[in-house]
């Protein structure tokens, strides 16, 4: 039977968390923003927030407010606040720096704890680049001590797990195609093969399911600013396991690791828990818009925002194929519910052309070449009859184009 | 002859950028905020630039906001407008990451342009901690191939610069007592011998005369907060000499540092320029700050501000020998101007103490062990007046302890 609009006003009237729309900015009137992969929206009470810390901490407070522990105790306090998130202990997550530079620090930490005989760090040719680039860094930093070896895309990755990896590294949902690895099957094999794994979580946490303990992972990191929605350049996340923590080390090794910042002691020593991996001063302004984003969540079961998404990334797959099947779409994103993050992608060989057209008619999403067009969604602020709104606009689009 | 508040008076009314106090907010009634080198003041246009940047640029534009040049051109256009206030040409300083993460990268560029043999990074033991921590985690990550190697305080760290030095990486202003290094003279000796200098700049930009061309400076990072008064956490800055740019390498590859960060390549290629020493995304917010802060600069002679903070600094040196001399309290920053940075710094055996009463009673201030009281002065917003006034709550305080 097909869809049409009254389903989808039904599935608006059911959605437990339709309220939800309220603690989120509408945007221009007439948008509809596809595009939370990029960027999420901005909380309702984020600028309140932000305009107090500026006015009140910082214009009045002055360097008092950097002995408050609202400031110097952000990053262990959000992190906290993302762990539930992510499958994650509130003292295994800490956020400050980028998601690079966070990337940076675990893969050495990881690299670190292994043996140097096994020279291979493995990857993927599709994940995200900059991911990649950070690994291609650190195999010149480490004069090709290291080999970054790169699956090619189709190619099975457990396979590709052997004794000589050190470190596997992926992202678990993939900014281009939207499909999700096996968190838990890849993490099992690595740790079979006695290789450690770092995950990259940005394109699925605060989207889809990721259950960093209940699959073993040793470390992660991931963005601040797509479906976490913490604004744009937000501070990243890093996630080290627990039983790690003591060992792991961080070679970034700036004062707010420091075992005793404040003691101002000329030696090095780290920090015990996740402070270890921080670096310089926190990021306070952009913390308290990124805090701001995750107490959105606070008091809701998580899973009913995962459901959301992949009830969402669902309909839309669903409106594609019914509305625009003779216009040469491609889905790449995979059907199956378990094996998408928050995203869909649709190949087209004019996708370019037709994500700036699709933007112009006010539906937000963007392309990445070759003809990839990415619709990001975000389960607190999206109708489902803003899937419907979307998809004819698209038609419109296509069928002009 | 005694210095009297009608002096002050004078001074205030003569002052050339008085004007200037309005484009910062006031803060608390009655606080006098001595404390601009922990955390500057509040520009009085940064909020509502601030909440255009969330509302219209986040919250209605989302992520098409990202193809805007304010956005991702932020970091080299702000940096244009810093490299003034410091003796750089515009394409030299970019702004991002934190000062520690800056050196970071700038230590491991500037070691990696040295021939191995060269074994000691030379620094000294009173630098700023995060700066020595930063060099000895380098230590440890290169397999102590290097040596960290600090000259005692009160030693020549001219004599300290021999053939086996590859980098020297020193503070210019001390965060401790407010001493100047001579830049030129440690600059130039170190090329005498074949070393490469990283200067840490956090605690005189904005606040005293900088010439890194000027002196020859190889590397320079710095605090974003300080006095330049980008907001508590705010980016931090990295300058690389324009000649060093196409060899020098930047071990944090991420995507930002990319020669086409948009064409999604999967092999590394820095980028050309100072774009190279970027990492991740530009923390947007925060930069929206920082420019807010520079933009007061501009249409104004720097040298203008550097001059006022002498006489503020001068002046505070001054009533504090007259007016507290019989209280054990000891001025340890150099007394000779072109030696001073932006801050002045007494020591007292009761200084802790003093420190906090001093604050409650209306005078922003820190204390750093063991016995250093710092005062740093933000030349846009200070009054003469204000000084005298300090300095009489300050005796007020010590009388009563």
């Amino acid at each position: 039977m097909a869809i049409d609009l009254e389903h989808c006003k039904d599935l608006d009237a059911a959605d437990p968390l339709a309220e939800f729309r309220d603690r989120f900015e509408a945007g221009e009137e007439g948008a509809i923003y596809l595009d939370a992969n990029s960027l999420g929206p901005l909380p309702a009470d984020a600028p309140a927030r932000l305009e107090a810390t500026v006015r009140e901490a910082w214009g009045r407070g002055r360097s008092r407010s950097w002995a408050n522990p609202r400031w110097i105790g952000a990053p262990a306090r959000i992190g906290a606040k993302l762990a539930r998130l992510i499958g994650a202990e509130d003292d295994e997550v800490i956020v400050g720096d980028g998601t690079s530079v966070n990337l940076f620090k675990l893969l050495m930490a990881a690299l670190a704890l292994q043996p140097e005989g096994r020279r291979v760090i493995l990857s993927e040719r599709d994940n995200f680049p900059s991911d990649l680039h950070i690994a291609q860094g650190i195999v010149a930093l480490r004069g090709h001590r290291y080999e970054l070896k790169m699956v090619e895309q189709g190619d099975d990755i457990l396979a590709a797990i052997n004794q000589e990896v050190s470190v596997v590294t992926l992202t678990h949902a993939s900014f281009r195609t939207g499909a999700c690895h096996d968190l838990k099957a890849i993490t099992h094999r690595a740790h079979q093969a006695g290789a450690l794994v770092v995950w990259d979580i940005s394109h699925s946490a605060g989207a889809t399911e990721v259950d960093l303990n209940g699959a073993g992972v040793d470390f992660a990191v991931g963005c601040g600013y797509k479906y976490l929605g913490g604004g744009p350049g937000a501070p990243a996340f890093a996630f080290v396991r627990r039983d790690l923590q003591a060992t792991a080390s961080n070679p970034l090794t700036g004062w707010m690791s420091h075992a005793d910042t404040m003691s101002f002691e000329t030696d090095y020593r780290p920090a015990d828990g996740m402070r270890r991996f921080l670096c310089g001063s926190p990021e306070v302004l952009a913390l308290t818009v990124l805090e701001a984003a995750l107490d959105v969540w606070e008091g809701i079961d998580p899973s009913l925002a995962f459901e959301k998404n992949r009830a969402l990334t669902g309909l839309f797959i669903d409106l594609v194929e019914q509305e625009l099947s003779s216009f040469g779409f491609t889905i790449i994103t995979p059907k199956e519910t378990d094996r998408r993050g928050g995203q869909v992608t649709i190949a087209h060989e004019r996708g370019a052309e037709l994500s700036e057209a699709l933007i112009k008619a006010g539906v937000l999403c963007s392309f990445r070449p070759p003809n990839a067009m990415r619709f990001g969604f975000q389960p607190f602020c999206l109708r489902f009859t803003d899937l419907w709104e979307a998809v004819g606009r698209l038609r419109g689009v296509v069928e002009k184009a």
